[in-house]
């Protein structure tokens, strides 16, 4: 491992943090996301007027890194833009491995100035071998060791998920979001304009990283873009690389250059890059979320073929008209399979051809053996079940042993691992208990998505990787 | 208006209503969703079994529809198919304006038996000049007096948006979503297979009716092609017309056979029909939602030049991306307003080239002063403002005053009407108070929607539905 990202693994494993530039404005807010953070954090500031807020904290206040008495690994660094060189100066003198500059004004300004600094400060940070992160960023998210960079982040457990981001607000918004859907990180990393350590960099430190099992990233620009390509291409056979990329629209690379002075490259470049690696294309932060926790809760199927329950007949057709146009078929059933409906199933207001739609189907033993018989389907690749709250509340209020028997027979069909099952709860009027719904599905092992769209997209992600991965093997065996 | 259009019409404003096979393995869903109806529901039923069930809710049963002793305008037919041409005979020798059939068991099984007794029906109700709904629907739905197909449904207030709907399921989510996002129902009407009175008889209803302004629909199928579109382009001069189609591809199209045996039409055919009617295609329940709920918050704008806010540089790539994904333009501004923002607005961590990446602007009177200098920008015709929680419940929670402040910045800028301003408050992991958030943003006459895709299509539809209308003017003028 090069001397940058043994500095960047040194940093986000720390003896102890400083953060320069606290202040009042913001509330403190990195020394209030470091509270997690078992080792010592030290402030650092020569603002007069801003260290007794910082006292009353319980933070230990310096004028200079280098006056800090024991090492320090990582330092958050939030001064205007024209101290930071000093900043950067004494850090480099102090030993600190590495430094998140979330400051910003530089060469995503336009100004002379901004870019002006911003090459002083890659020089100085090039030459001493220092893991300059950003500027403009967010810095590191670390949630096994209580690095933080949003009051909100969980913190303490270790997680598999590691993220790269061009912005901090999405890579914060994806450790949220991602936490509330069932996934756990194991690195986040928002590195703006990424002037020292770039995508590649982060991207060789992830996949080295065996904590790290998937890796997401948004990105608005490669710099190099044949080194992006060469780690890109070692990624997929190992772990899933997910890719969502902003400036895909001229007026969105103007507002790439005004965010973090990246060059865009053209949606054909992506696009190739994305065939020759095998990494995944998503486009924004919902799909991200949705094909990770899907490639997290599903088994890897290579499979396109979809068996759909929906309890009405109207959503049946919504349905199917969704995952087909993915790309997904959704095919008849076996004769055996048609068999045994007709031993049970009412068609009277139902219909089993595939898509199910249950009809009155729902009551007694029937949804199970519906399940059942999807399960044992071999034209039927994995099974996707619709469960809506303007049905449902409606029932398990009717019926007390109702939601019991619901979450028993998708418990049943769970443990039959072999088949995928993904549930979509959405697009009702309750949808704070659709919130709660899904987060108890997820509990179960059912991963649940908002809508048909959501469940579609990212069921094909995950197919497709699998073939991705299924035709190396092949090529490999 | 035909026969048929004004036995619908006083189907639709019963003096009585009767509901023919209540029973208690659906909790008498049909009595209670007329709970709401002030004048009398009476029980047809002749299941001694279910008859005690009835009473004891506090209905009057009667065993024959013709037995009701004072006058019967709307049923509900909720028994086995067998028994529905019986009931009919006796609604037609009742006098009853229509009759809404609920049960299914028709062409849509596929089977000799269904398409005769669907034939059969068919036939008396043409006979007889009866409005009969479906079969294979959930019938009525028209708050203002109360009748209802669902219990959740809010009755009592009058509203404006009529939608029609082959799936029950889907009338039904458009009701109560509709409702959860600030739209207030005219009538709706599911008809299922729609045998007697069709999509066009429907059309031409809500095309008449001066209470209902914009008009939605689903739809899996037409069977008059010439008179569906006959009517349907008088609407969009008139109303919105909004069209969502299910069976847009071969599976789903095989899907709408098993519903309502529809016979669907090709995406070319509903591709022209669209362009040479003015009509509004959107696809699913939440953009028919959205596009719905912009269309009554927001004025009609042909312009399609946006002004995009956001709090941080990752979301104004992303929104600018989806905007321009849709078509519209996100243009630079005027001199004039360059120079306004140079006088007051920091650029280091912000931009204002449009996008308009706040970054610390959020703080002192930027946020009301960015506002005004796009009202004042000749080059936008409508503003966007990203207001994402993960950022704003923190400075909520900061700044006891911030709430108030936004709010009054929002209606400052809502009440110049000259320029729509649509918010967007979504993917945030604080889902539950989003969905509180919006129905305040609502409450100020600001349409918030769940992300930018879904405000950016939602827009496009108000935007060319303006134009539509301003072409016409011109023509006519």
């Amino acid at each position: 491992m090069d001397r940058r990202l043994e500095n960047l693994h040194r940093a986000l494993h720390p003896r102890a943090v400083a953060v320069v530039g606290a202040r009042r404005l913001d509330d403190y807010m990195w020394l209030r996301n470091l509270s997690t953070f078992a080792g010592p954090v030290y402030s650092v500031n020569i603002d007069e007027k801003e260290i007794p807020g910082i006292e009353a904290l319980g933070f230990q206040n310096y004028k200079r890194l280098t006056d800090i008495p024991g090492p320090v690994d990582f330092a958050v660094v939030a001064v205007p833009r024209r101290a930071t060189p000093l900043v950067l100066q004494d850090a480099i003198a102090k030993g600190v491995a590495g430094v998140a500059l979330f400051t910003a004004g530089f060469a995503e300004t336009g100004e002379a100035e901004g870019r002006q600094l911003q090459e002083t400060l890659a020089a100085m940070a090039r030459d001493a071998g220092i893991a300059l992160i950003g500027p403009n960023c967010m810095g590191l998210y670390h949630p096994k060791v209580g690095l933080r960079n949003h009051v909100e982040q969980p913190a303490g457990e270790a997680g598999n998920v590691g993220f790269l981001s061009q912005s901090g607000t999405h890579a914060i918004n994806f450790s949220l979001y991602g936490a509330s859907q069932g996934l756990k990180c194991s690195k986040v990393i928002s590195y703006g304009n990424g002037v020292v350590l770039d995508s590649p960099d982060y991207l060789e430190y992830l996949l080295q990283d065996d904590e790290t099992t998937v890796i997401g990233m948004y990105i608005e620009g490669v710099r190099d873009g044949r080194r992006f390509f060469e780690v890109a291409k070692r990624i997929p056979p190992r772990k899933p690389l997910l890719i969502w990329r902003g400036g895909q629209t001229e007026a969105g690379r103007r507002a790439t250059a005004s965010h973090t002075a990246s060059l865009a490259q053209s949606n054909e470049v992506w696009g190739a890059l994305l065939r020759q690696t095998g990494a995944i294309g998503v486009d924004g932060l919902e799909e991200m979320v949705d094909t990770i926790k899907a490639l997290q809760f599903l088994k890897p199927t290579p499979g396109t073929r979809l068996g759909l329950v929906t309890m009405t007949g109207g959503p049946s057709v919504v349905i199917t008209d969704t995952f087909a146009r993915e790309g997904l078929e959704i095919p008849p059933l076996s004769e055996a399979s048609y068999a045994r409906f007709r031993t049970f199933f009412n068609i009277i207001g139902g219909s089993y051809q595939n898509p199910i739609d249950m009809g009155m189907n729902w009551a007694g033993e029937n949804f199970e053996e519906i399940l059942r018989v999807l399960r044992d389907d071999p034209h039927v690749d994995a099974v996707v079940v619709d469960l809506p709250l303007t049905f449902l509340l409606r029932r398990m209020a009717l019926r007390p042993d109702f939601k019991a028997r619901l979450f028993s027979c998708l418990t049943e069909m769970r443990q039959h691992d072999d088949k995928p099952l993904l549930a979509v709860v959405g697009f009702s009027p309750f949808e704070k208990e659709e919130v709660d719904f899904r987060r108890e599905l997820l509990a179960l092992g059912v991963p649940a998505f908002h809508n048909f769209a959501r469940a579609a997209r990212a069921f094909r992600h995950v197919s497709a990787y699998a073939r991705f991965r299924a035709r190396l093997a092949q090529e490999g065996g």
